[in-house]
This record gives C-alpha cells, structure tokens and sequence, in this order.
C-alpha cells in the first residue's frame, strides 16, 4: 500500500510539475511581454496593494488551514506551490481573455494583482480537500478552476456588464461551492484512524489563528483593492473594517452561547471571525453607513455559527461530503449573503425603471459564480477520481508522512 | 466547582455580548455617518498606517502575552475580541467627546485610527490581568478603560494644551496603572497548580517572539503615527528606531548580567526589547540627534531589565499584585521615563518666561495619566470583584480549559 | 566544562557589549546627525520600503534559521541582537565611507535603509556558524563583517562603477562565503549528542516556514528598494515576483523527485523556494520580459536543490565544514548565479566597443565580493577561533541551555 503510492508520485508528479512549468516558460516567451509605462506613485502603491494580497494568500490562507493534526506542514507547503502555479496560469488567462484578438499578453501591476486574487480561489477550495489530494491532483485543479473563474469573471464582466470589483467578489462563493462538488467526488467513507487525525492540536491552533488574524487584519486591503475612486475606496476599507469587528465579537459570543457549557470552539472562531469580511465584500462600496456593515457583520457570524454547528452533521452524514476546513461556512454561505445584500441594496437605491434590468443581471451574475462552481467543480472531481492520479490511500488522508520526508520518526512531530 | 463556573458563561456572557453588539449597532445607526470628502494619496497612505496600527494591535499585543503555558489561545483570542468591541467603542466615544454639541459623529480615517490605538490601551492593561477575568468582567474593563482614556485625552487636550500626539503617548503609563490596579483588586493567593501554569514552553514563547517582533518592527509607524508634519514624522521614525535598536542590545547583554550564571531570560527579552520605543513615545519628535534618542533606549532597557528583576519580588510579596505579562515594567515604567524626558526637554529647549506655564502643563497631563489610570482602574477593579461576574475560581487561573472546547484532551496542549 | 562557559560569558560578554553600546552612543553624540529636509509623500513611501526591510531582516531571516530542535530560541533573539548592532555600526560606516572628508554623517531614510539592508549580511552569514558561536563572538562577527561589506560596497562604487543596487545585491555572494570561510574556521567534529539536537520538530519548522513566507513576499521589495526609476522599479519586483513563483514550482518538484521515494524535504523548501529571488537580484531591472526571469528561478531552484542534496556530503566530510542552515546552497551558488547572468546580460545587451571595459568592471565587483567574503571570513574566523573568547564548548554546539534560563527544565521544550 505504501510502496504503491510513492512510485506513482515519484514517476509521475514531479515530472509533469517541471515539464508544466516549462511549458508556462515558454508560453510566456512567446506571448507575455511587460508593460512599459508606469508613474511613480502608483508603482508604490499599487505595489504595497500588491504585497498586502500576497500576504494573505500565501501566509493567511497558508496558515488558516494549518490546524490539523498531522497535515501541518503540506497545508502551508502545498498552498505556496498552488499560489505559485495559479498566479502564472492566471495572469495568461486573463490577458487572454481580456484581449482575446490581441495575441499577446501585456503584464502590468494591476494584472498580476488581479490573477494574485484569481489563484486565492484555488487556495479557497483546497480547504475542502486538504489531506485528500496528492501535488499532482492538486495541480490539476489549478489549471482547473483558475480557468473555471477566469471565463466566470470574463463572462460576468462582458455579457453580465458587472464591474470588476464584483465580480472579482464573487470569488467566495465560486470557490466555495467548487470546493464541495469536488469534496463530494473524492468522499470516501473515513477509517477510524484517518478521523483521529482530523484534530487539532494546541501549537498548529496558534499557526491557524496567525493565518486568520492576517487574513482579518489585511481584508479591507482585499476589499478595496479594485476599487480605484478614493471615496468608494474608503467606504470599502471602512464598512468592511466595521463588518469584521462585528463578526468577530460576534463569532467569540455566539461559539460560547452554542456549546452547553458555555465553552468556545477555536474552530469556529477561524472560521465565523472571517464572515464579516467575506459578506461585505460585494456591497462594501456601496453601503453609505457604518451600521449597515455591522448588521451584515452580525448576520455573516450568525450565519457562520450556525453552518459550524449545524452543516458537520447533515453534510457528513446525509451527504457524505466531508469539508475539512469548513470552507462552506466561512466562504460559501457568507458569500451568498453578500452577494444577495449586493442585489437587495441595488434595488432600493435605483428607483429607476431601468433597474429591473440591471437587478436581473446582478441575480444572473451571482447564479452564474454559483453555477459555474459547481459544474466546473464536478467536471474537476470527476477527472481527479480518474485512476491515473494514483490518489493517496483513504488511511494515508490527513497525513504529512506520506509527503514528507522526516529525519527522524521519533521526533516528527 | 467546575459546574458553577460554565453556568454563569452560558447564562450571562454570551447573551450579554450579543445584547451589547446589538445595542452598539443602534447607536451607529442613530449617531454615526461616514465623512465624504477624501484624497486620492491619502486614502492609501493613511489607509497603511491604519493597517500598521490593526497589526501591532491584533498580532502584535495578541501574541506577545501569549507565552503561558496553557493560556495562548485566550490570550490570542480575548485580545482579538478586546479589539474588535474596543474600536468600535472609542469611535463613538472619541466622535462626541471632540464635539459634543454636534449630536453626529463623523468618521474618517484618522478616527478609526485614534480609535485603534485608544483600544490599545485594554489590550496593554490585559497583559497585567490576564488568565483572571472571563469575557464578561472583560468586557466590563473595556468599557471602562477606553471611556477613561479617552475622557484623559480629552481633558489633556482642551484643558491642558496637549496636542493629540503627547496625549496618546500617555497611554502606555495610563494603561500599566489602570492594568496594575485591577490585577491588584483581582489578587488572590495563588494555589500551587495555578502557579504551576504560569510557565512557559518554548513553542508558545516563540509566539510570545513573533509578538515582540512585530510590534518592535511597526513601533517606529505607532509612535509617528499622529505627527503630520513631514520633518516631525521623519524625526519620530528615526528616534524610534534608534531607540529600539539600542534596547534590544542592552536588554539582551543586561540579563545576561543579571544572571548568576550569565543565561539570558526570554521573558525579560519580550519586555525589555521594546522599552525603547515606549520611552521615545512623548519626545520622539523633537529629539534632533540621535544619540539622545539612543540614551533613552539604553536608560529605558536598564529600568525594564532591573524591574523585571525586582519588581515580582516587591510586587507579589509586599502588596500582592500578581502581573502576569510584566505590563509594569514593559509599558508603565519606560513610559514614565518618557514622559518627563519630554518635560524636561521642553524646559531646556525654549528659554522663555512662558515655558513655566507650559511645563506645568506638561506635568499636570502626565500626571493626570497616571491618576486616572490609577483611578479608574481602582473602580474598575472594585466593579469587576462583585459576585454578579462569577469570576473564574482561582484554581482555574491560567486555565485555557475553563474557556475551551478541545477536540480531545489527551492531544489537547 | 559546564562551569567555564558560563563565568566566561558573566565576565566578558555583556560589559563587553555595553560598553560598545555605550561607544557607539559617544561615537553619534560627536559625528552624527539627522538629515534636516524631507517632502511629503517620500517619509510615507520610503518609510515603507524601510519597515519592509525590519521585517525581512528581524522576522524573516531571524525565523528561518529557527528550525533547529533545540536551537529556535537562540536563533530568533540573537538575529534580532546582530541586526540592532550591525543597524549602528553600519550607519556609521556608510556615512564615513561615502564622504570621508567630511567628519560628520547626515542620517537620511535612505541611508537607514541601506544600513538594513547591509546588516542582513550578517544575518545570512549567521546561518552557517549558528550554534556555534556565543555572544561575544557574534558581537566580532558583527563588526568585522559590516566593515568588510561596506568597504566592498564603497570600492565597487567608487573604482569599478557599479551603481548602489548591483553592489547591494552582490551581499548574497558576500554572505555566504563569508559565513562559510567563518564556519570552515570553527568547524570541530562534532560528537554525538551534538549531531541529534541538529534536527527539526513539525512546530520549529512550522516557524522556519513562516519566516521563508516573509522572506518570499517581501523579496521584491527588497530587489527594487535601492532602484528609483520608476520603470526600473517595476521591472524590479515583476521579475522578482516571477523568479520565487517559478523557483516555489522547482524547489517543491524536484525536492520529490530527488527523493528515491518521492518525498519532499521541508529543508529543502525552506532554502530552494527564496532562490529565484536572490538569483534575479543583480539583473532585475534590467530583464526585459517575464520569461527569463522565469528561466533564472527555474535554474536557481535546480542548483538550489542540486546543492542541497550533494553538498552537505561533500562540504562535512571533505573540507570539514559544517554549514547548519544551508547558507551555502539558498545565498552562495545562487548569488553566483545572479552575478553571472547579470555579467552576461550586459555583454548582449550593448554592442559597444565600451562594453568590453564595463565587462571587465562588473566580473571585477563580483570578485570582489566573492574574494572579500572569502579573506575577511578568514581573518574573523581566525580571531575567533581565539581562546580570549571562550566559545561554547562543542557539546554544547546547538544548545539553547547554554544561553536561556529556562523556568522549568521539565517543560522547557
């Protein structure tokens, strides 16, 4: 059992990683090239956005998933590599469909700022199937869903007339849904000793809570980051500042009040304190008052509690879809609550009769993210179930040992 | 025991949080707008700082107490929550103290960030009750705290010709005295596994590190935080700097020295390294050379080793405080060494028979820091010690499992 | 044994130490000062990319090295201890070098930036002899190195026409080798005991990690800090963004493919993943499209990892030196690398008769460098290796008991 999995990830992962890169290499040598003009406040600023998205992907998102048990070390390492590999697929994605005519791809900072946000949706859904792929199914959902979300955003901003801000904001409830469809394609019934590793442990927690603190404290930067008017600018740093603090007094007291004795779960708290940031999200530079923000902030960790405590249970049991990090209600279902405050907020401030149009085209956008989610999610799940994958044992899910090389069992972990 | 404590938690905090939340929300939704008109550069320079203010906050103060044994998740974790209730407090609060006849609170980024860095002032004076209060008596010292502080700043400001800069300054001594206070109305003996608990692992104290870290690196951005005049900033940067660097030798090298054996501690490292910093806070703008600025980091490194040595001793026995994080002689001390080297600078800089008058100023707002953290911390204190709280029993000091839930115990630490 | 060690550090090290503190301070007092004009938007920007550097140079670097068992404590204080010294003595340095006739030295945002940037020479050096070495003998090692660097850097500029990036990039070089001739000098065989307590723990390398993610994000400011023309400086991070992206790609792939199992090595991650990024150094503003930049991470991440799995052999058992982080294989031969391309990017690039001259210059400034790390190495590790210094005793090597006082032994790790 062990010898066969190593022999498929010695002959096939590595190569196929390399060879793919080098393919990239030389598809950029042919069609990317720099873009030549820059001024120079913006290269600092648009640098630091820049960073700051950077940042939360590879250290936020790395860490917020390192909690369990024994996966530590493949939850931050394997995220560096998919962030790495979706920021190139992406940028030649986008400059593609973008200028589909134009045959060549002009890379500027706020292209490669955007395919940063793009590959985030890969790292989105890999919460949903950490310890269950091996680095070569992992690549392959790369090339997946990053093409998956690009002709998403493509279609939202050319047929839907969304803005780039909102669409890019879709990107929660996109990634989220992907990552259960293809979760679901890869369930399979868990052995005892597989679910002991499902836990957590005191140190990995702290990592986890450093990966969330940094996703929390750098969220208006994300929020804000394809905003380019400084008003609606500061209204999204603001509303989504106020939506997080919200959530996160709320997530602590609503965790306490659930448990019957009073005690909070340090999962739910990775999970809930996020929601405020992640429903603001579409809406924040439109809301005009800092209250609106704080009741979205209150609902989204409402709303996050609530799928913690409840969504285990039905999701596992009815379904048999195992979410390891909770991507559902940290992602999926506040998600729809920003994009249905988005359309709802629409509605009121236009009394326009050419409302109605753009209200439907709000709605098809967000169903689109939604839809196209789940297909796209299933198609992935369906070809990473395919045999030539040679995917890890079900008693190897959960476990850095089979990646990684330890120099000493006895001290391993 | 066990089973009275958890009851008080379900039946009131939670409840009491939620209600509270809700309560802030109403009064944004009657007293507070968002300011309109901003600039293009602004938002995103002043949108940094703002940043650098959440860091050193959430992860910088968050981490940096959490070197206890068993408890780093509530020191991680309470600090967030502190924060997050803390700002949108002292919005409000700063708002209508500033103008009190206008009914409105306006807010813009300056304000989200005075407001931030008012909240710091719970999360330093935790440091010295922490692992002694649950949520609810936390809450409380919230409350409390910012509404001192913020009323101290205001009364500095209008009454005693402080600018916003010298004012904030104070904090770090307002807050020691208030922390110092309560702990010692919260002290009670302590029983001989509590103090078992009060230990530290290597794995949490690298946590502790990162804390520091972050904090002694942003420091320079905290201290010219509120300074808006280009040389001034430039001027506070520096001094900070320098400072700081000065101190991370000297705290180093002095606990080597202080030992018999010449090991170094690492809690007097997460202490006195930032010494520093807090000792430039008041005078960092008009220091013109560095090497004064690098004396203060050498006097301010000295009085934070040589309290970390004594301090416990006289603290504990004599008047039986118990404070945990060395908030003392981290803030409280080096924060009074600079706030009469900022006396005394001012004297020796303006030759002039008004500078009796603004020196008696001066001294009147440092003073007046110190009595109401004194103070205020006194009925905080007196508050926070009647039974409606249900304070945690002392066996449970320290105790991450009072607050909780773990997976599974046996892997729980 | 365990009794020499310590009187020698009582004795000699921290007076040692503030008495140089106290030098340093009587040394400003007399000659420095603080530059007296500054515009607007530069403290703001400039203050950023300054802070980006603290934070590579004090969390990352101080956290990469942090992943030795029994080491993490030491390797993350004393790197915060080289780096407030070496920020002094490199101010000065730089100051007097670049204007010695004028006996004063004007302190500018740029200058500390630069003095940043040139202590991390010795961070990276620190990497090879860490363990080894005892206060006192890091506080030489500081000075000697900071001094060779600048005078490097000085006679680049100043007879061979390097601009103040290329020679600043060429600290790779210098680092290394200079560490490695120091480790070379200190090398003892080491016994048992000392070769276990050279082992990584899942939580130490968590941490180790997490200082490689700080240095992979905020590598391309640290390759742009020093460019100020616009288009430059974007050259400067998109190549270095697109180096680290395709070396995370390499360094993961081929770390299983060079494993007979198929298993990734966490040392390997650690070294290989930053190796685009410090080849791209000396060429990036001057790489005019992605795909080379490309190219260069692909080569680093091979010679990265070709390093790392045959050079320990060859280094420890042949020339007898033991480089305990892998100095050599993430700086050293990566470094190489970026001077070479950069040699060979100018000779294609001008098709000038002048050329031949500005060939010769820039192949003499990487000698330089090389050859300077080399000697000056030498002379340190030479006076170190002096009995005055008490170095730790070779059981002791890797020994974090040595130097920390630690509450309980029990719990003490």
């Amino acid at each position: 059992m062990a010898s066969k999995y190593p022999r498929s990830l010695r002959g096939c992962l590595p190569l196929w990683t390399l060879l793919l890169q080098a393919a990239l290499i030389v598809i950029f040598f042919f069609f990317a090239s720099y873009d030549s003009f820059i001024q120079y406040p913006e290269v600092v600023t648009q640098g630091a956005i820049l960073q700051d998205m950077v940042v939360m992907a590879a250290l936020g998102l790395g860490f917020l998933s390192s909690s369990l048990w024994r996966y530590s070390w493949s939850s931050v390492a394997f995220n560096l590599f998919m962030l790495a590999l979706g920021v190139q697929w992406a940028v030649l994605l986008d400059g593609f469909l973008e200028h589909p005519r134009l045959g060549k791809v002009f890379i500027e900072l706020s292209r490669i700022q955007q395919a940063t946000m793009t590959a985030m949706s890969v790292l989105i859904s890999a919460g949903a199937i950490l310890g269950k792929a091996n680095l070569a199914q992992l690549v392959l959902l790369v090339l997946m869903e990053v093409t998956a979300f690009s002709a998403t955003r493509m279609i939202s901003q050319q047929f839907l007339s969304a803005d780039a801000h909102v669409s890019m904001m879709h990107i929660h409830v996109f990634a989220a849904y992907f990552g259960l469809t293809v979760a679901w394609c890869l369930s399979r019934p868990l052995p005892r000793e597989a679910e002991e590793k499902d836990q957590r442990k005191t140190s990995p927690s702290l990592f986890a809570m450093l990966g969330t603190l940094f996703l929390w404290m750098f969220w208006p930067s994300f929020n804000s980051a394809l905003l380019h008017i400084p008003d609606k600018k500061k209204n999204g740093v603001f509303n989504t500042y106020y939506a997080l603090a919200v959530s996160a007094v709320t997530a602590i007291s609503l965790s306490a009040l659930a448990h019957p004795q009073g005690k909070i779960s340090m999962t739910h708290i990775h999970n809930a304190v996020l929601a405020g940031g992640v429903a603001v999200g579409a809406p924040c530079h439109l809301i005009p008052s800092p209250w609106l923000a704080m009741v979205l902030g209150l609902l989204a960790g409402l709303i996050s509690i609530g799928g913690a405590k409840s969504m285990p249970v039905c999701f596992n049991r009815v379904l048999g879809i195992h979410d390891t990090c909770g991507v559902h209600y940290t992602f999926g279902l506040p998600g729809l609550l920003g994009g249905i405050t988005y359309i709802a907020y629409l509605t009121s401030w236009f009394k326009d009769p050419l409302i109605a149009f753009q209200m439907l085209y709000d709605i098809a956008a967000l169903s689109l993210s939604l839809a196209m989610g789940l297909a796209s999610g299933l198609l992935t799940g369906v070809i990473l179930n395919l045999k030539i994958w040679k995917a890890p044992h079900v008693v190897k899910y959960f476990d850095d040992q089979a990646f990684w090389e330890f120099p000493h069992l006895a001290v391993g972990f």
